[in-house]
């Protein structure tokens, strides 16, 4: 995809790959926005599934939901195939709540390689509150060329 | 937990509250090592479930599981609840067979702070490879006693 | 320090720390700005000192500047001596130019830890440019009061 | 260089590069192993310049110290010009003592990224302790050929 694609096309594209992905698919996320930019947002609803054993959702679901964003991120401006190489990610409070949304944008973007940054929400009655944030290194794949988002 | 208790009570235990954390159950994890010192081994059977949408394990996976061994690494070692307060993981190489082994370990042990350490293996066709690497953070909470690992 | 006390009085105590340390000193760091909300912004004047074999300025450098404003940003909001746990620093481009500025902010306050984050500039031929950019967890010492920033 | 240079020739030419960085000049950064799997070591005799404001060594220094071995690590094995794509680094306790060492190696080397380690020591009355450890992505230059480590 390049930036002359509509905003629309990138959604669609975001959920055609997101619908592609078994594990996306198990953990019931949503792409809910995505623009050229590379800015997106999923949502997954909460259910019991999700936790750990004191009735929080476990860590690995931020960080499948931190890895998801700042990978779709990458991928959007690239407009091709990419691979996370590396992200880092702060849990910030526990996260009871009826969905958790992750926020991903671009903060750098060079030739083979892109930083990325998530910042994930917990939704409780309404209100959403900042539960974790990551920052990712993502590579394109060299000989990739409209294959991607 | 301290390190009078027997290597054969910490598995028994990390067992135990693996069984009550309904993601890791989901993603089928079992608990196959756990030594008083810390070191750990979990290993995730893969099936189609956990894929993304170019038939490889999904990032998610991989960091699920490396937050798994991190946190029980350091759980075990102070013996009582702990939180995980960050990690950072580098993915290596695309991960392709039939499980994957998350093996971690405790670097550095403070009063209230540790820091381990995790490599994650696949395993295909009776072969292990290194494929991916992380580096956390887990806080032990303050007013624990006794109700840990 | 507590949010009653003036922006004004903010940055005379950063400055004081900084004029306290040696290695600060050594590298020519300057306060530029400190506002009681933990955003903080600090100059480096590049010379060849701080250069790297390539003509280009030390990643040392800039792991400095990141620690520097990372840690300041929690200090300012906890007004108490506070220690680095950790961070991790992107660089996304080779750094030549006349100055480094280091903008640190506040992302997550919490009872004992706190996350900052950290963009890093280099500033060429009068105009600013993003070179690498930062996530920490700082943590306040338990039995401060009074002698922190 | 390749595996064929000897491990003599490859401490040598670490020693060359250093020579050639003012940066590691002014921190009186020594060499003071380098083998061609990677693994090197480098001392940095701690004197009043590089302090913080509490009489301990700046966390700058110990980011700089680990970029250095993370950064040579990856350099020898490629035996060509890399730059550092991102670190992590955890620090472990307040550094008091003689020396600092900084010891890399490679923990997975891809075809353009190679990921790397390094532990921290300070040596105070002649023990050395860890202090700090880091892990990083290091990325080859792709025209690189010859111009290395």
């Amino acid at each position: 995809m390049n930036h002359a694609v509509s905003n629309e096309d990138v959604l669609k594209r975001v959920r055609g790959i997101l619908a592609r992905q078994p594990f996306s698919a198990l953990l019931k996320t949503e792409a809910t926005r995505a623009l050229a930019d590379g800015t997106c947002e999923f949502r997954i609803s909460i259910d019991d599934n999700l936790m750990q054993h004191m009735g929080m959702v476990h860590g690995g679901v931020l960080g499948y939901a931190a890895d998801t964003a700042l990978t779709f991120a990458a991928g959007i401006v690239y407009g091709a195939p990419v691979i996370t190489s590396e992200f880092k990610i702060n849990f910030l409070r526990p996260v009871l709540g009826q969905a958790l949304i992750a926020r991903g944008h671009v903060v750098y973007k060079g030739r083979t390689q892109t930083v990325t940054r998530c910042d994930l929400f917990v939704v409780r009655d309404g209100a959403e509150k900042l539960c974790a944030t990551a920052q990712g290194t993502i590579v394109v794949l060299a000989e990739s060329a409209g294959t991607g988002v």
